[in-house]
């Protein structure tokens, strides 16, 4: 039997919805590319972008195979830890789970995501190869299990499920957590394995800048990835034809927008913080750390997005800036070296994402979220909005559990390339140039001599060792 | 009591309509700072992708705590001059006037746009602390105050209203002078108070032209414009699902795509002219020209888009590319140097299409754009059409307003700044280059001996003066 | 008489899909601009970039006022060959037809796209005038009539006409031979005709590797195309709201989401293949050969994306790499030199394309995605599917209709051109490059050296002969 009329209409409304969503998201792809081109330098820079088209093509593979089934895999044998069906999209449609295929490629762009955010982490010294084994090994299980976790509805910390962790469940509606704060993590443990690159601190322990060769693909990629976090956060609704039974009409077409006014507030306010906060502490207008700025508020309001009010986000926003000022410092006193902040910015303020939703979450947008605002509904809510301590323990259950698996998982697996010496590459092609060493030549040639005799040239010193 | 699901249905599909519009238009924001950054010379390229990117994130917040307010706040006292309600989108979403969240971002988009187009015109050479302050002023108060007079029901040249200007009101659809005239008077009063770059005019007067950097990044801003404009025009219907009463199938969509494909012949034909006619100017085909030629088209199509038949865009655009090409011409007579041609494009382009509307825009059409179609209406149209002069003289009365209220507020403000000697950089700093001087380093970087010395260099030679 | 709600309510629906559609398909055309930008040399980035510019511009009035027409224009004196009516959109909006301007709009965007994969065959070495002559010709009259073949009602090789061809009529969802074989055998008769650049082939034949000046463009370029790519295949179902008969919650919604993961499921499998398949090759791990890969992959399921499993997807984009290969290593040894290698990529996995959907169309997506699901319905379907030889005897007969007009009209027209030595520019322009030769100067100018004086240099030596 046909669909109804009406169930026809449903479906379509949010199927467009979601499916437009979703190409949003993978701008963010084209996003990270551009923006870590842009923060590395000139010799690194197509190694770089290639890690994020190998990103993206790698994880539709992996995600199709097996991702999404460990993420969202449920059924009869449906288990709080990891999915175990949907392999190969088998099943899929589902109509028991509502899953189609536009919910398959909503995921499945934010599976690529997580790898590019570590990616910056290590960025400008790592062998191509080990990137090929993380890259699988963090987007096709690390991440997917964290994302059963939280957004499955069997996971232990879903804020869905029938069997609510402090009667709460853990609210991360876009993923601070288990997008960022798996990404960054990830990163922290590359970056502090593979130390520093080669110059960044000198043997009194100074640290030298390293400018990335171009700004302009700096703000080129961020505005991208603003663009895309409107798919991200507003889009984590799944569906928009959702009406809120207590109010004459709102529903779910009501919170999307109010995500993303909350995204745009939380990012604009990191932003001008970052401005004037930089101004006082370098003494200069610095674009870049505005466009890092923007981005540490958005990873901030991806948890609460959907469940605070507007003034909220412009606090959360306000506090991601310092987060990520003060992690910078603390970076360069400890000799971290994160070519493109991915572990301070995507860990740091991931992390504080989770707390801020804990404490200002609003009672009535939680109910709407997450019970389609049915009447009588109680659940915990923000700590300072009156909500109670319930929340913020499942959110800082959430970002103890995230860390303890991304470090337990990935952790081990970097130490073991370090070990295996295939995780980072020579200082000679560490001073070459990962483009020229392994990818057979520069990003940029603007003059006829810069055409094939340079590689030749490398080859002929170094041997083809690549 | 909730919606029922006919109105859910409704504003699901509204609200997506005008969320992924809204999107498209923010899209613009990057596309501006791509043209400004290739449209100047790579020492200033940090410091113009500085502004857009500052134009976004002040404009979030100012537009939330009173901009909007000002455009759009209506209610018990509501006056024709300015809003007074819905600050910081108190009483936002409000089911009397229809405004949810979406409708702020919407808004929002275009706000931040208006101080994008004037940063062209005053690139080169201006203080970035001055900066801040004019686009403060402009975007927040300047801009939302002409947007009440004509997007709000209660403003006085509105087409809405329940008392008609002239029995008219003025049709700037999506904002050829709301937008973009406001933008290139205000252009026009920094440009002529600033005076030409260094170098721009020789001792003689003799213009010398000055190359942007980087033409990939105009092109590449000029199809984001583009792109963004099918969000700009089409968009600003705010509603899809809207049945004409006198047609058997047509409504809000059918006007949303002849919107769409009149704003692409518009483009499209001015493209054209500006590219025949450059070749038989300077006798050579000019990319760059023929990129602002195609946004000129786009800018005056704006105010008509709605409301005109496909042919008599091909009219407007062929005309908006003369008016750009003389008052190019025109320009340098004068020694008037607008490095992006902001001046020209968008006050000159923007006030042809407020007068082209008032020509040719066709009676069904502005019934059903204004009116939903409703039979029996009857509202004066285009001159050339048969509609009288009413609609012609209400778009020169908001023409002339615009120029006189931009000028008797953004012309003092530019005078004030160059008088306390805090607009203009030093001759030195200019030469340098705003990057190295107040933004910490170039955009830049393509070989390790431009790292960090460079700076340190300037630092040492001029002082940290920034 | 109005539209019935439920009426508009499915207008609306399927003009929001229709149109955001187009919007990205639009996107294709800059992320072309970017690709061929980054794909030549840094001397004739300008040129490049203004072609794809002009196809725009130029493409939209000849689509306007003709093109459409040739392609889809109907009614009483309508033949298999060529459209006769709806020049300058006449009688559009049109109920009959069902056709506005949303349909418009988004097969505009198409017709662009043509011109823009020739424009890589021929790039480098070919005069402007000649290209706006070619340009014009096969977006206005070449390309519409292919399409009015395969996607009109009446065309001869259409899959909806009532008399189809072998009972089956063509499978080319989105275009694999309407659009990307069409443009690749377009340029080889440019390409074959003009010859290859100087300098890429010795004396000895020996190939010299020619790189492009910018390989972030090409990134960039790829992933606009990915994002352009889901408005050409998922928005080629032209509505969303319409439910499948027999099946309880299936629809186009549901065939348009496994059409965006069929489509990037090709893209990358063919990206990992080219990623390891070139490494085996030419030993190192080769950015712009991925990306070439991923749209190969593209090319290639954009005919069959509906009305294939995702598994088959797999297989496609796994064949993909290979025929791109295999068909490169042929073009050095040939010396054949198609600097953006359409020839190979939109010829050569376009015509696979259409082998492969002949090979593993499904019986049920066919009936789905061409007779709405109606149930009884019999067609032929795929070869390994057990749907017989029908189909398969369809495609092929598109791929040699194809192959034989485009060949007898192209052809002929870069002959004529050649003959009469306005097709490539002299090898004394060829070396300084197009920029400099015709269009007035550099791309880039990164230091103030290069400002005015190189191309007043260039004018005086070699005199103004653009």
């Amino acid at each position: 039997m046909a669909a109804s009329w009406e169930e026809s209409v449903e479906y379509s409304i949010n199927t467009i919805y979601l499916l437009f969503s979703a190409y949003l998201v993978f701008v963010m792809q084209l996003g990270f590319a551009m923006l870590c081109a842009g923060s590395v330098r000139a010799k690194n820079a197509m190694n770089i972008m290639l890690t994020n088209v190998v990103d993206a093509v790698v994880g539709s593979l992996s995600y199709y195979l097996f991702g999404f089934a460990f993420a969202f895999g449920e059924g009869s044998n449906a288990n709080p830890f990891i999915g175990t069906s949907f392999f190969a999209l088998k099943d899929i449609p589902n109509s028991t789970y509502d899953y189609d295929y536009s919910f398959f490629l909503f995921q499945w762009a934010f599976a690529i995501a997580v790898a590019g955010i570590t990616s910056g982490s290590i960025a400008e010294r790592t062998q191509f190869s080990a990137y090929l084994v993380f890259s699988c090994f963090l987007s096709g299980f690390v991440y997917p299990v964290v994302a059963h976790w939280v957004w499955s509805s069997t996971g232990w910390l879903s804020p869905n499920s029938s069997n609510l962790l402090l009667g709460s469940g853990a609210i991360d509606f876009a993923g601070s957590g288990v997008v960022h704060l798996v990404g960054g993590v990830a990163g922290l443990w590359g970056s502090f394995i593979e130390g520093p690159r080669v110059g960044r601190f000198d043997s009194f322990g100074k640290a030298t800048p390293i400018r990335g060769h171009n700004a302009t693909l700096v703000v080129l990629g961020t505005f991208l990835l603003w663009f895309g976090w409107f798919g991200f956060n507003p889009g984590s609704f799944d569906k928009i034809l959702v009406a809120y039974p207590d109010t004459s009409d709102q529903g779910n077409w009501t919170g999307v927008g109010r995500t993303a006014v909350a995204t745009t507030l939380a990012g604009s306010t990191a932003g001008i913080v970052t401005l004037f906060g930089r101004r006082l502490l370098v003494g200069h207008w610095d674009a870049l750390d505005v466009c890092n700025g923007v981005l540490g508020g958005f990873v901030a309001i991806t948890s609460g997005c959907a469940v605070v009010e507007p003034w909220a986000a412009v606090v959360c926003g306000f506090f991601a800036a310092c987060v990520l000022i003060g992690f910078n410092i603390l970076a360069v006193k400890l000799q971290f070296d994160d070519p493109l902040e991915a572990t301070q910015l995507h860990g740091g303020c991931g992390a504080w994402g989770l707390i801020f939703t804990g404490l200002f979450a609003k009672e009535e947008f939680v109910v709407q979220a997450y019970n389609a605002g049915a009447v009588g509904t109680v659940r915990p809510y923000g700590l300072f909005m009156g909500g109670g301590w319930r929340l913020l323990g499942a959110q800082v259950a959430e970002l103890l559990a995230i860390v303890g698996w991304v470090s337990l998982t990935m952790g081990p697996l970097f130490y073991t390339l370090h070990k295996l010496k295939i995780l980072r590459i020579s200082v000679a092609d560490e001073i070459a140039g990962l483009d020229v060493s392994t990818h057979g030549g520069h990003a940029y040639v603007h003059t006829e001599e810069h055409q094939p005799r340079f590689y030749a040239d490398y080859v002929r010193i170094q041997g083809n060792r690549s």
